[in-house]
C-alpha cells in the first residue's frame, strides 16, 4: 500500500517537473497577467468584465490544483524549499474570503504574478543572485538602521513642536529622513523650512546625509565585491539553483 | 553580363568603403546638424530660412544617393547589417510625405543626424560595446519589469479612485512608477499625498523603491561585470566592428 | 601594594573584555534605545514617562559604571584607543547638568546608543572598514572643499544682490551648492530663477555639476579600488580589530 | 653675458622649485581665500574693508612677482607646461582693469584660489588622475552630445509652441533635457505638463532618460575600467608629475 503511494507520488513528482507543465504554468501565469491588468479598466462593458472575472478564476483553480499536486508530491518537504512557500503564500491570498477589506484583497491577488519568475530557471537565477547578495550586507544594515533610529529620535526631540507633519513622532520621523536619504526634496521642503526655526539644522541635515551616503556607497562597494568574488571563484553552483535538483536524490532522501 | 555586374558591385562597394567617402558624408551630416538645429530659431528671416530648407533638400538627396549606392553594392545582404537597417531607416523618415501630422515629422527628421554616430568607427564602437552590454541584462530587466508591473496593477486597484491623475489606469500608474523609481518628488507629491488617504501607503511605495533600486544595483553590477571580463579577455573582437571588415570576403560569400 | 592593584586591574579587565559582558551590556543599549524612543511619544500617559525616565537614569548609571570600570582597569592607557574615547564621550553628554538649553540635551541623549555600533566586534569591523577608506580619499576632499570654496565666494560676489536667501553670505552659498551638488531642485528652484537675473547663470550651474560629478566619481572610483586592494592582498588584520586584541599584551606593556 | 643669464635663470629655477618657496606660496593663497571670504561679508566696517583689500593687493603683487620669475627660468618652455599656463591665466585675470563689468570681475579674482590645488605636489596628482580619465571618455561624451543635440532639436521642434520657456530654441531644449538628465523634476514640472499637450511625450521622455542613462553608466563603467588597469599596471608615472620634475634635465635640453 505504501510502496504503491511512494510510485504514484514519483509519477507525479516526474509530471510537475516536467518543462512542457513547467512551459504551461507560465502560459497560464501571462494569461492571469493580462486578465488582470484589464480588470482595472473602468472603459469595459459589464460582459467583458464577467469574462475577465471567468478567467481570472478558472487559472486560479488550475494554479491552486498544480500547487496541491506538487504539495502531494514531495509531502511535508514541500515547505522546506522557500521557492514552494512563495508559491503557496502568493496562492493562497486568492482564496480568502473576500469579506471584509474587499479593496485590499483584490489588490494583492496580482502578487500571484510574481510566480512568472519563480517558475523560470532563468529567473529565478537572477533572484537567487541577488539574494545571495543580502547576507554579506546585513551587518551594514544594521549600522545604517541604528544610524537612522538614532537620527529619528534627535530629531523627533528636536523639531517635533514646530513640525508636527514631518518630525511629529519615531515613524515620521523616519520616513522624513528615508526621504532625506533619497535627496528628494530635502532642502527645499525639509532643510530649509527648518533651518527657519532652527538655524543651526543645517549641521543636523548634512551630517545625516553624508554619513548615510557613505554608508551606502560601502554597501554597494561590498556587493560589488561579493558580485565580483562569486564571478571569479571556480563553484558556482547555488543552492536554490533548479538545474541541480535531482527528483531521484530526493526520493531516496525521503523514503 | 553578370560577371560586369558583379564588376560593378565590387568597385561600387570600394568606393562607398574608402575613408575618404566617409569622411565626406560625415562632413554632409555635420552640415545637415548644423542647418536643423538653425531651422529652428524663429530669428531668422524668410530668405535664410529658405536657404536652409535647400541645404537641407541638397544633402537629403546626396545622403538617399549613399543609400541606394551601398545598396546596390551590396545587394539584398545590405539589409542584413543592423547598421545598414538603421541607415536606410533613418534616411526614408524623410521621404514621407509631409501631408498628415506635418509637425510630428518636421521633427523626426533629426534621427538622421544619429548616422554620425554609425558612419564612423569609432563612435560605432562605442555603440557597439553599449549594445554589447544588454544580452546580459535581459534576465534582470524582464524581472524589474515582472515586479513593476505587479506594482502597477496593485497601486491602480488601491488608489485610483482617490487619486486618478497619478494611478488612474496601467498606463499612468507605471509612468507614476518610473517616476517613483527615479525618485523625483516620489514623497512630496506622490507618498505624502497618498498616505493622507491610506496611512499604510508608505509600506507599499519603501518597499517599491527599496526593491527597484536593488534590482537597479544588481543590474549594474552584471553590467560592470560583464564589461570587465570583456576588457580582459583575449579575443576583444566584436562582431559589428568595421574595422574588421572585409569586402573581398563578403563578395567570395555572396557571388 | 601596587602589585595587588595590578592583579585588581587584571581581573576587573579580564571581566569587562567577556562576551558575557559585553553581552550584558549590548542588552541594556537596546532596552535603553527602546524607552528613549518611547520616550518621544506624546500619548503616554504620566505614570508610564515616569517609568521609562527611572528605567532610563538606571541604564544610565549602569553604562556610567562600566566605563568607569573599564576605565580603572585599563589605566589612562584608556584614552587612547578612539573606540574607548567615543565610549566615554556620549556616554558623559547625558551627566551634563540640564539647565541651559534643556531640549537640545534631551535629544543628544540618544547618541549613547550609538555605543550599540561599537560593543559588537561585528559593527565595530564594519565602522573600521568605513573609516579605513578616509584616508585614501583626503586629498580628493580637500579639492573638493576648494573647488566648493571658490565656486561659493563667487556666487556670492555674483548673485548675493538678488538672491539673499540662496547666496546672502559664503554660508548659505555653501549651503545652496551643496544642494545643488545633490541635484535637489537645483533647476526649478535654484538655476532658473537666477536665469532670469543673470542670463548666463547656467555656464556657471552646469560648469560646477558636472565638476563636482566627475570628483565625486573619481572619489568613488578611488574608495572601490582601495576596498577591492585590501579585499585581495593576503594580511587582512585591522588595527581596531577586537578579534586582534590580547589583554595580556596590554598588562606587559603597561606594567 | 648669455652664459651668466643662463647661470642667473638656473639660480632663480633652484629658487623658485624649492620646497619652502612653494609652501610660503600655499600660505600666501590660502590667507588670501580667508581675505576674499571674508570681502563677501557685508558686516563689516569700511576700515577692515579697506585692510582686506590692501592684504588682497600685497598677496596679488606677490604672486605677480612669482610667475614673472618662474617665467623668467623657464624661459618660453614655461607656457609649454599646462600648469603653468593655468597659473598665469588665473593670476592674470585680477590685472585687468576693472572698469566696464566690475561685478564680474570682482567675482573671478577668487579663481586665483585653485592655485592651491596646483601648488602642492599631492593635490596636482589628484587632479592629474581626475584629466587623466578624460581621453578613454571622449568618444562616449560625443556619442552622448550627438543624442543630446538630436533630442534638443527634436523637442525644440515638438514642444516650442506651447512651452517657450523650457523648449522654446535649442539653447532653453539643452538646459531643459539637462535638468531632465539629472532627474530633477522630470516628471512634476516638465513631462507631466508636456504631456496634458501631447498625450505620448512620455515616450520622448522615457526614451531620453533610458539613453542617457545607459550611456552614462557606460561612461562610469569606462572611466572605473581604465582607473584599475592604471593601478594595477606596473608604470604608474605620469607626465604632469613634480615629483619626476628634474630642473636639471630642462636646463640641458634648453642650452
Amino acid at each position: 500500500m505504501l510502496k504503491s503511494l511512494s510510485k504514484i507520488r514519483a509519477s507525479v513528482l516526474e509530471f510537475t517537473e516536467h518543462p512542457r507543465f513547467r512551459n504551461s504554468i507560465m502560459v497560464l501565469l501571462v494569461i492571469n497577467a493580462i486578465t488582470l491588468g484589464l480588470e482595472t479598466s473602468r472603459s469595459l462593458s459589464a460582459d467583458v468584465h464577467q469574462l475577465l472575472i471567468f478567467i481570472d478564476m478558472f487559472i486560479l483553480m488550475l494554479l491552486v490544483g498544480e500547487v496541491c499536486l506538487r504539495w502531494f508530491a514531495h509531502g511535508m518537504a514541500y515547505f522546506r524549499d522557500p521557492w514552494n512557500m512563495f508559491d503557496f503564500g502568493v496562492t493562497a491570498i486568492a482564496l480568502i474570503p473576500s469579506a471584509g477589506p474587499f479593496a485590499v484583497l483584490r489588490a494583492f491577488r496580482i502578487l500571484r504574478i510574481l510566480r512568472i519568475l519563480t517558475v523560470m530557471p532563468r529567473f529565478r537565477r537572477v533572484i537567487t543572485a541577488i539574494a545571495a547578495s543580502i547576507p554579506g550586507i546585513s551587518s551594514i544594515v544594521v549600522v545604517m538602521m541604528v544610524i537612522y533610529y538614532v537620527f529619528a529620535v534627535m530629531a523627533t526631540n528636536l523639531f517635533h513642536a514646530q513640525f508636527p507633519d514631518l518630525f511629529g513622532d519615531i515613524g515620521r520621523s523616519m520616513f522624513t529622513l528615508f526621504q532625506v536619504m533619497t535627496l528628494e526634496s530635502w532642502a527645499s521642503q525639509i532643510a530649509r523650512p527648518v533651518m527657519t526655526e532652527h538655524p543651526y539644522a543645517w549641521l543636523y541635515f548634512i551630517t545625516f546625509i553624508l554619513c548615510t551616503t557613505f554608508v551606502m556607497l560601502n554597501l554597494v562597494i561590498v556587493v560589488l565585491i561579493n558580485s565580483m568574488n562569486e564571478a571569479t571563484s571556480p563553484r558556482k553552483r547555488r543552492a536554490g539553483d533548479p538545474e541541480d535538483f535531482d527528483p531521484a536524490k530526493l526520493r531516496k532522501r525521503k523514503f
